[in-house]
């Protein structure tokens, strides 16, 4: 097959299974290397924004670095395979469209035909305007006036002069 | 330390980084283990639904198997490191609070505390009615009239009798 073999099974082990959603987002990953050279996001130097929150997104979590909890990974719930990805160095951004036309019979043929193609071949690519999203913000936490679980400053609410968390104010 | 080293270096690697949120996933992920016997989801046996979307999320991922692409990570933006573990199975739902109170002078150090202190120690537990989410849906994709990208069904609007994708929606 045309991918690597580790790299396959280190996103099938962080995923837990097998599935043609993993392959695109590996896909994903080698169409990005091709055209962005970029290496794996040890912080927050580029960041995705995912059209779709399918399998694809757990492969390229792994392989590009651009994870739910680092702030780099943005969900924009258009029900696309678009995935664009910007480089905050060089402020470029390019926009990967699955465009394949291919149909198999069963899920384990499809899958085996998507880990047998190169992924520039799997994908419309075009260069796009850097959409410059911020970087993720840090934000301070402290105790709700009623239940004393701390809680970031941005979800705690001011009523009647006291900061109440959204779990408190829901519940009145 | 406490904590098992290559659990560790696992979830770094996946990070990119070390810092204090990631410790806190894994010490959410000792406390789980602790309190409800969980392996690592492969599919949607449980899920986790996160109150936050900071590092210890990362964590969670690769231990628990929680994952953004297969669909048993919910992000409740509430603005605080509460987790609720929901086992398919049993019905049985947990909610973990990361109460520590312990404040040190530097990230290292409380990084280090942290990685030496067990994880049933520093998180308020309590058993909760199961919220009874719904797995991951999967849709169709058709293409939309007027680019042609493939979408998926339910991000697709009629408009005059044709299917629009929210792309070209907003452009109009």
């Amino acid at each position: 097959m045309k991918t690597n073999e580790e790299v396959w099974k280190k996103v099938v082990a962080f995923h837990g299974h097998e599935c043609p959603g993993l392959a695109i987002g590996v896909k994903l990953y080698e169409a990005v290397l091709a055209t962005m050279k970029l290496e794996r996001a040890a912080d927050e130097e580029f960041y995705c924004i995912t059209e779709n929150d399918a399998c694809s997104v757990d492969a390229i979590q792994v392989l590009l670095g651009t994870t739910f909890g680092k702030g780099n990974l943005f969900f924009k719930d258009h029900g696309k395979q678009v995935y664009t990805v910007v480089n905050r160095g060089t402020d470029e951004a390019y926009r990967f469209y699955f465009n394949c036309q291919e149909k198999r019979d069963s899920k384990a043929e499809f899958l085996a035909y998507l880990l047998d193609t190169k992924g520039e071949d799997l994908f419309a690519v075009k260069k796009v305007a850097s959409p410059r999203l911020e970087k993720a913000k840090i934000y301070k936490s402290y105790p709700c006036a009623i239940c004393g679980e701390n809680t970031s400053e941005h979800r705690l609410k001011n009523r009647n002069g006291e900061m109440i968390c959204l779990d408190c104010l829901e519940e009145k």
